[in-house]
């Protein structure tokens, strides 16, 4: 840690500057946030101990683009920049980029975003450490139908085959036993070839109702890393997060510590600098990696609630070159903690809803935490994501957290613009959420009935 | 526990009504406010299940008005009733009066109050259970010079005389040695009769500059009381605590640990059930007890925050007759935690300043904590107590914790009212406060440092 190393460049906005400005003031570090033209004016740049232009709302001229971040950074003396999560945050060129500038970014160096950022390579390392993936080969399958009937045989039934060139869902089909297997196989490729024009086909088990599990790590520049415990982000709506939890409900303890350590170990072995977290599928007793972030995410509050530690003055000491001062043995959890995304959005269309907050009341009180960079008069841009706000509680119980979740967001009031807030309440009190571990399919499903029944009602 | 208690009415108002409010919700029982004229139309009110008015503005006819709220208690079916602080929390006539009505006090029996009351009981009380109190005989002092010489060696000088009719810092006197006493004592005297018509004076140890530390406790009605461990609120202007934080920095835990087990004890002696208080006064390493607070105070959050917690939750448990589901090695503290008393007042006279708040926002992130009935549009009453909100923070150190006070106080922000945000800013960041341990003199030491420099200037 160099003395000279004491401004952050925030490249970034909303509530994630926040956070930054927030662990910077605990660290003594001066802030700076670099802001768009639509975020002129927003209360959260006050709050900074500067905060400089970098272009009009269109992220790609501002939030996206590097050389403007670089000369922001230069302008303000800043010798480290915090990408937040999103934006450039996984970009290895800026990572390269800022490196290249002499400066420090806080997130990983570009060879390490590179290679886990590249699915197939990700995999390969993770396969080295020990942490284990959703089976099936790397490669493209052969027009072989023994040898693919082999493989299927390897993996185990179910195994879901999907083109290359396919995504968001097409050019996928389920196959459950081997008599299907041929047929299968051959109309798949036919449909990759006519809609993708690419014929090729992977192959890998199929997981029917799996969880989304997640690993929360830390490294530092001295070979020590540590897993700070798991998350269950299961709730999701086409691939958006919705509500958190920590850690995992009704997930072996044991197992998941070895996951963990199997993921700090890996964290060593490709010389990993900085917070991550290993994504996981978790079903009927089993881990399945699908990615890593190599950044900050979202919904890192719940884990620092169990954990009490500060996840991103952490990650700021670790780019410095300061050595982590915890052991593994010092991570420990207490209790149990949710966070629930409030978005600024049509709660039956999730069309975002930009405008002004006429009234803001976000709830408090004991094991409550609000992070938030709108109070009432803010003005919701429609340039970015819709998110203004993340509800957080802690309790000694998985009841307790939930109970107080249920009370947060019922004090909570957001006025002159729709969001989700009406739609979190109802999913607090949904019996399957309550009772823990339901699948990444529970809360479609849940919007499916709810719309269903609207519309047997109309 | 009978199954139908069930209905809280909350006798009080402002913030610690929405922090009974956010208990009740916890535990699933119903709340309901009592509220008066002046607070009708409050947003905390929309947080309770029921509200009801039970007078006007005047306190003494609504919010201290027994009868009414007993009437209000018939009314909304409540079979308990949570006085809050100030108020009727403390006062025995109304303990009775519940009990009468057939209803469930959250707080102490009549019996109990009294005594803890009442001065002169209260220390005979705590001497028998072992808890230190300030040196000086209970009686008032005789006529014969060589007796008080005698008690006053036995006490140790310096000893102060009080005038038994004085209060409020008159007819004291200060004797720092033998020489001085007769003096002292018949100009005391001739003083006390004087201003006082009343002769009589009493003698104790005189605390130059004692710190103010207390003693957080729960008892149930099956015999388990738990001390939760201490407070240090020594940041007091005439007795008004602005700051407090937990623990007390820089005492012998072991001895603390032993104090907090003899106000234990003290409990479980005295057929206490509820929580409360054990106040002391520290210097030198020595305790003595003051007095005994028999009911939820202002500054529980610090320790709820080190604790992990819900005082108020508790509270209500043991009322209903439940028993504590923890033993005194459960009762375990992690890390600090700091509370701001955010008033609606001016800066420099302390002179209440009611208003509308035009605009309200408050920190959040990591570790903070508010409690506050307010948002932006609140009308702050000139009939009640000035504060509006608690800042409170927790870090894994003192320090970590009172940079995420400063961190929180250079968020807040309320405009539309005077209020001391500006001076807790200023006292965060005094360097004598900053070390830990100032006496309760501090603050306004502190504040006659601050005027006279501003009249140097002026």
């Amino acid at each position: 840690m160099t003395q000279s190393q004491n401004t952050v460049l925030i490249a970034n906005r909303g509530e994630i500057a926040l956070r930054i400005i927030r662990a910077c003031r605990r660290l003594g570090l001066r802030a700076v946030c670099a802001f768009s033209e639509a975020d002129r004016g927003a209360a959260y740049l006050d709050l900074a101990d500067d905060a400089i232009c970098v272009g009009p709302a269109t992220a790609s001229k501002s939030y996206l683009n590097i050389s403007a971040i670089l000369a922001a950074a230069k302008i303000t003396g800043a010798d480290m920049i915090h990408p937040g999560y999103g934006f450039l945050s996984e970009n290895a060129d800026f990572s390269q980029a800022v490196a290249d500038a002499g400066l420090t970014l806080i997130g990983p160096s570009a060879d390490v975003m590179r290679r886990m950022g590249d699915k197939v390579a990700a995999k390969t390392a993770m396969i080295a450490s020990g942490v284990p993936c959703v089976p099936g080969p790397d490669s493209v399958l052969p027009n072989d139908i023994d040898e693919i009937t082999r493989i299927a045989n390897e993996i185990g039934y179910p195994v879901i085959l999907k083109a290359a060139g396919g995504g968001g869902g097409r050019g996928m089909r389920i196959v459950k036993s081997a008599g299907a297997l041929a047929d299968a196989f051959m109309l798949t490729k036919q449909e990759a070839q006519r809609y993708f024009n690419n014929p090729d086909i992977y192959m890998e088990k199929f997981l029917e109702k799996p969880r989304h599990v997640e690993i929360q790590v830390i490294s530092d520049s001295h070979g020590t890393a540590l897993w700070l415990g798991d998350r269950d982000c299961s709730m999701q709506r086409r691939h958006q997060k919705m509500i958190e939890e920590a850690p995992a409900p009704d997930i072996d303890r044991a197992l998941i510590a070895k996951i963990g350590e199997r993921c700090a170990a890996s964290c060593r072995e490709i010389g990993y600098v900085g917070a991550g977290t290993f994504e996981f599928l978790y079903e009927n007793g089993e881990f399945f990696f699908i990615e890593m972030n190599t950044r900050i995410q979202v919904e890192h509050p719940v884990t620092e609630m169990v954990t009490g530690l500060d996840i991103v003055a952490m990650q700021i000491d670790v780019a410095r070159g300061a050595a982590l001062t915890l052991a593994q043995s010092d991570v420990r959890t207490e209790g149990h903690s949710f966070e629930c995304r409030i978005n600024a959005e049509d709660p039956d269309t999730f069309a975002p809803s930009p405008g002004t907050v006429d009234l803001m009341h976000v709830p408090g009180g004991p094991g409550v935490r609000v992070d938030t960079h709108i109070a009432t008069g803010a003005k919701i841009s429609a340039s970015y994501d819709s998110m203004v706000a993340k509800v957080i509680t802690h309790g000694a119980t998985r009841d307790e957290a939930l109970a107080r979740a249920r009370s947060a967001l019922a004090e909570m009031k957001i006025e002159g613009v729709s969001t989700n807030i009406l739609l979190h309440r109802a999913l607090l009190a949904d019996a399957g959420f309550a009772k823990g571990g339901v699948s990444i399919h529970h809360l479609e499903h849940w919007l499916d009935n709810r719309d269903n029944k609207t519309e047997a009602q109309s």
